[in-house]
């Protein structure tokens, strides 16, 4: 069952409001409600100075009011005086200045001065708040990586660096081989010799660059882990979730949601299509509504991360602050993502905040109220998804989807580090492929090279630059089948170019070798001949010779009929990257290929399935009809679905939807 | 009457050209001359060591021809010994560099030291020509401001910055109420933790921000006032000036203009249109003319800076060297500028300068002469407008107008730390007003909330984000109307949004709520409907809730029908940006509704009155029927104006031109 | 007759691979082989201990096989043990940020320590090689200028500055007059006042960063010659070389060429296509076989540097990874890129590289083998060239052309310092001509102001901004005619306006004198009326008084009919950028004026001769007809020549091409 809940900060009100305040979330039906997470210099506003009862005041009134509390730990943003006496602890950007004081996120993952501080403010809290009977969950830190955190150039971040190759490597003899040091006499004499990869020349190798971004992730999932560890210490039976950011791939999620319970995430869709991958004229026919799919994504690939538990611990409410542009939601648009994401599985809700705060950095980011205390827009949205819940059977859960998509972090340090072309985006092109998916009406589940790939019929593989030959075995053995885009199998584990060429390990699923790679400008566009179409494809086009299938070719003046789209029984592989009409087709006949049912196009309609509940969302500007079974139940609303509506019923029988 | 004068370095030219170039000067007719600006390392080319022989020389070449000289002080541009000294006094910009020696404008505003040697060599030529028979003005270091050097991050601003916040907020609870450091954990012990707002992970706090810009722009009036009361004790009864930059908005201009007697300002349109606000259309349409506006729009504003009292110290006189693109103004132009100047109550128009400088930076700077001496075609215009001067009657003074303009440095300051979306642009936004008001040939005068609004019957205020509660009573019992552009009464004095909402103290004035604010892509416009006609406007938009009377209401799919234009009898507020077709039809309903006379559309034609002598300049590309009463007496040019031409009449009676 | 070579990194590849390598390589016909130019790490691990035994071997493998072997110092990689030695070494950013360790290039110039050490590394290699009998050439370490390199910001540079300038002027008043520090107060006082030239607050003097580009580019020639000296002593009789950068004009080429026997260069059309002149459009039709004119414009002006030997150090064999894409080549066009460098003159071409690496920086660039040892597209092509080298005669020579080209890079550097407009580019400018001049069938030299003008009969000089007054004397005297591009003579040495004003000391050749300039931006374009006929001019407009004859006028309303191209008996100059159509018709004129033969447009076909051979090259989509006299004998081709092919005829009689 759905459960909301709300972010408030009873630190940036009176007293005299934290009350009423509780009273009128739980008489909205609020269930949850966090607090703490940019508390520290609330709690201790000198070194060792704790002011606790504010904080033991409002989690009684929260709690006595019926509200469930999660405590975020509140080491996102360290005091001043912190700052002050262990200047060290402050991150260093890229072209080597210090990353200064005034916001948050001020901290360099590698200082060990830091992670004994978070710890030990960690520990005051937990072992105070650990067993509270008001307390149920806890969140650590506060989305890590927001604003380019993850990667510091500190004196802390060289030596953890150098430690953390040792570690890898064990001889200086083989980082040299996997960074290709017999190249611009780069050669290592020891890992004290190593640098950071900032303020080079050119480009560092790289394998460098690869590992500097393995080191910096792993930097994250060691800093979170200790602060997991004490929770669990105190809080036993809590659950514990981090908030992570929509698309952020500076760390691998997989390895930090193997730590916490829960993977919770924070959904702003207004800011996600002003930066996002979509054209001008595409943002702005869904300006008040969002990229139709991306909020999606990230539901289903937090699933993922969470091992099946997911929540949304921050909802945007309405328009917000710190995007170039910020635009309002269309009114109804916060009902709709709340029932996104509980079609997506997502078993609890929290807006982002509970009210407007008047001042500071976000005065511009709406609430349920305003900074008045009236109730906005998206507080009325939340009042009907409420009286909605009741017309729901509870209990209903996320299936297993038929096909998986495969998100690899080392894949995207891999293309980080060497894009070969400006336009190679891999994070645009997982959400095209997972928005192809998506207007044909069918259901995904994200997963990872460490994945079970147990009662898939069909992965797709849009990037996976470097795949692991286990799991390669492991599909292989499976009996899925596979799509794979244009560079998967490219780059072994170091960053070489597999010894026979790419695919490298891929070639146990398909007999191809990639004889060229070009990347394309904006300006050019090759021509593909698929069944009796042409289409246009761009930015990347590979040569590849094969004995399999030829399921499309290149046309055109240079290397006409070399083959576009291959495959055989088990695999299929790409070596453009197919979009619109043909990424769509492909798609389409894929699942025909591997026997998943699928619709045809959508278009602005998007579908979703949980347990016997189908969602319906109109994400167009016209009413859509919905494509439910003759028989079908419908529980909210109908089969005209109006723009920015939700639909939902249950089937009778087996209707027309995709399974 | 109009003066003309000159801007003149002796000290790069040979002394044997100084005789003929005084008499020159003389012979066109010029009565000022402007020296010593940057003459600091000639002066004093050694510690201690002065070099007056030169100076007293020129001063005598000069006056003894008949010139009225302006000093300006040297302190724009202080010699490298004195750097290499001390080094402290060097800026340091954003990203934590020290801004280096080698052209000008290299100190920062915040250092002691610099104060010192400002005040040493202000009055070593204060004292020396204070009383000298042929000084008759003096202006203060050159141009504060240019090249973004009012903002410095050295370590001299940050304790000054940390006195400044200890006066402004007497306690550091206070700052940390004002600042909302409730926020992010962000509280402050003392003041000696508060830091400079540069090189941070995130934004600031913006009334962090708001108040680094309020200490920048002290820091400016401070300086300043040092020289003007040096130069006041040794110079008694001769007027100081400065001459300030076009729309620079980095310190408050009036504060600065309360401490010198006369406002001057540097006159370079072609520029200010490559720089500007146009699109690129309207760029290639008036390239060699400029915009239209924007020189009006800087009359009119340092008039208001210097009381009454403005002069232009640095006029264009050819194609320039410093912006992107340098063009040549048309032929005629710089007489155009020069009435131009007039008709908007200049009295003394400088141009800048004598002969153009075969070497260093600025050897693309047209001035009256070529390098060779010869005349160039600015020379030509001037001898045009000393000949023209002689046809209209003196005394002739600048009336007050029906229309004031508000101005407001801290709003400036306020939507530059929060501008919410990218495209919001304060200045652009400014200039669109008055071009509107222009185009429907009324006369405008620029005000501070700090200003007299007697014999006002309309203020617009554009962008007066930060109200004072005092200007709003002063402008209720006033008797103007008043026409309020979105974002008006938006924040308080601490940046703060108003306890009960915007427009905070503005609900004095009109009874409404701004519920919901949006800034929009440049790809996204919204419909109003105002009238029976539909416009487009874009960048920002608002949801308000109001009881006074609906002027004009968006249309669309996102909440059709709320208010976009609201008013009652004393005040007007859009909720959205109007502009060209809108904006001009509101301005002119406007009018209406105040009472303010005002003509059809001028188009490329441009009016202005000073005194009983009407003007009239053609912007446009084909010859433009001037509006002047059937009985006008033309002094200069006739009724059928030519592109680039200037007429001048006086009325005969009461005539079709606005008041 | 032309050799082929191949560039090998036998440091990167089992010794095992090696007589496999070797023997491949001659078998395919490669007479040459570099090597050693990255390998300083490997030949001295540790400091002072050498190993020297694989080079050994590498040499007597390759050498036995029957391939000479050119060594390229090592010194553009110094290793990390070095570094971390004297860190002092490393070159600095003009944001003061030191270039770390970790690609290549990562030494500033005017280190003296790098001095030291770079003449003991090559003084240790020439010693042990420079009489080996496989050793027959010499490269002196590799690219300079690449990335940006030749401007450091070091104490080191700063120190050598001061020095050279002492030199160059003697006392500081005479820096004092040709910077013209009266203005701005930049007066010196001695030369250790003087700073580098980075982070000021506005642009320096143009005189002080001419300087500084005349002295960076001083520090390359020296650092050279060092190493040329060292090898000359260890190694008579063997050639030294430099392999250049495509149109690098951060340093005087010639001057660097002086000191050595051979220039060479490295040449990568698809990155020069992309980072290039031309449109988005021209691009797209040009994508796989680049810019027509590129290549050949840097063959024939590096045969100028090497006083007529010139090679092909690094030839494109497929895509590459360093430019923002990386297209293919079209199939053919590796072969085209090699005749078209035979046909100006080139006489060895070695392809970069043997086989792609599948690690480190560059494994996205092509070989002629592809990583696994597989013959890549390049290589077939090479089996191609070296049959088709059987068809043609030895010993045909590149010619005397009757055009030549004048690059003046000290004109480069003053109107990088001085660009006036954002636009002027004189790299894409002097393309322009070259391209023109091309389209026309006519062969060209490049020449430099220091070269013997007997037998030319027109020079061409797109932006001869500082011309040299011993120059013009010649030229004068010569009896060639000569065409100038605009800002021809605007400056003198010091980087000042002439005296009388521009042109100069062109005013000996063709008597006017430039009374205005403009830069305008890309949406204006003048209309330039030329014979019967109108033409769109953009960029840079000049007004000019003469009393030669005018070619050419300017229309339009800013001062029509004023001239935009004039001449006499012996010179011509455009007083604007001529491009397009009317400069091909310009120099259509021109050719007819001067007595060159030339031919109609030739589209999209280039022709070229050496000796009695004729070329043509078809960069073009259709068959083209090459414009061989009839009784021409085809050795390669024929009439009809397709897109990316090559035709090669002996004339029978004298027949329609171009001389």
């Amino acid at each position: 069952m759905l459960e909301l809940g709300v972010c408030y900060y009873p630190e940036q009100w009176p007293r005299t409001k934290w009350e009423e305040d509780a009273a009128r979330m739980v008489e909205l039906g609020l269930a949850w409600v966090r607090i703490g997470e940019f508390a520290w210099s609330h709690i201790e506003p000198k070194s060792g100075v704790f002011q606790w009862d504010w904080f033991d005041d409002a989690l009684d009134v929260l709690g006595k009011a019926g509200l469930k509390i999660i405590i975020g730990t509140p080491t996102a943003a360290p005091p001043k005086w912190l700052v002050d006496r262990y200047p060290d602890i402050l991150p260093v950007d890229a072209r080597g200045a210090v990353r200064k004081f005034g916001a948050r996120r001020h901290y360099c993952f590698s200082s060990q001065r830091y992670r004994l501080e978070a710890a030990r403010i960690t520990e005051a809290v937990a072992q105070r708040y650990g067993k509270h009977p008001f307390v149920h969950a806890w969140q650590t830190d506060n989305e890590y990586g927001d604003h380019d955190t993850i990667h510091s150039y500190s004196r802390a971040a060289l030596h953890a660096f150098r430690e953390w190759l040792a570690a890898r490597y064990g001889t200086i003899e083989e980082l040299n081989r996997a960074w290709g040091t017999t190249f611009w006499s780069m050669h290592y004499n020891s890992f004290d010799e190593v640098d950071l990869p900032n303020n080079l020349v050119e480009e560092p190798s790289p394998t460098h660059l690869v590992d500097y971004f393995r080191f910096s992730s792993d930097q994250v999932k060691s800093f979170n882990k200790v602060q997991v560890d004490i929770i669990r210490r105190h809080s036993p039976g809590r659950p514990v979730t981090h908030n992570f950011m929509s698309q952020n791939t500076d760390f691998d999620h997989y390895k930090v949601g193997e730590d916490i319970d829960i993977a919770s995430w924070d959904v702003y869709p207004m800011g996600g299509l002003i930066n996002g991958r979509l054209s001008a004229e595409e943002k702005q026919r869904y300006l008040r509504v969002g990229d139709p799919d991306q909020t999606a994504f990230n539901h289903d690939l937090y699933r993922a991360v969470g091992r099946g538990r997911a929540w949304v611990m921050e909802q945007q409410p309405g328009p917000v602050n710190w995007a170039s542009h910020n635009q309002s939601p269309a009114d109804g648009m916060v009902r709709l993502w709340t029932w996104l994401a509980y079609a997506h599985g997502i078993d609890m809700v929290s807006y982002f905040r509970w009210r407007q705060a008047p001042f500071a950095q976000e005065q511009f980011h709406a609430g349920l109220l305003l900074p008045n205390s009236e109730e906005d827009q998206g507080y009325k949205e939340v009042v009907q998804v409420i009286a909605e819940m009741k017309l729901l059977p509870k209990g209903e859960a996320r299936g297993k989807a038929a096909v998986a998509l495969l998100l690899d972090y080392e894949s995207r340090f891999a293309t980080r580090a060497l894009p070969q072309g400006r336009d190679y985006a891999a994070s645009a092109i997982a959400l095209d492929w997972y928005s192809a998916v998506s207007r044909l009406g069918v259901d995904v589940d994200f997963i990872g090279q460490h994945s079970d790939l147990e009662g898939y019929r069909l992965v797709l593989a849009p990037d996976l630059v470097i795949p692991d030959p286990d799991f390669i075995a492991r599909l292989k053995a499976s009996g899925a089948k596979a799509l794979f885009g244009p560079r998967s199998g490219s780059k072994t584990r170091d960053m070489h170019i597999p010894a026979d060429l790419p695919p490298g390990v891929l070639g146990d699923l398909l007999d191809f070798r990639v004889t060229r790679v070009e990347s394309l400008p904006p300006f050019q566009s090759e021509t593909v001949l698929y069944g009796n179409s042409s289409h246009e494809t761009s930015t990347w086009r590979e040569t590849i010779r094969t004995t399999e299938t030829v399921l499309a070719t290149f046309q055109g003046d240079y290397r006409p009929d070399s083959p576009a789209v291959i495959g055989n029984d088990i695999a299929r592989y790409c070596a453009t990257l197919p979009r619109d009409e043909l990424l769509l087709k492909l798609m389409g006949d894929t699942f025909a290929w591997a026997g998943v049912s699928s619709l045809p196009d959508l278009g602005d309609l998007r579908l979703a399935r949980r347990g016997r509940l189908h969602f319906a969302f109109n994400y167009g500007s016209t009413v859509a009809a919905v494509p439910a079974a003759q028989n079908a139940e419908f529980l909210i609303g109908n089969r005209a679905l109006a723009p920015v509506d939700v639909a939902v019923w249950l089937d009778g029988d087996k209707g027309a939807t995709a399974e």
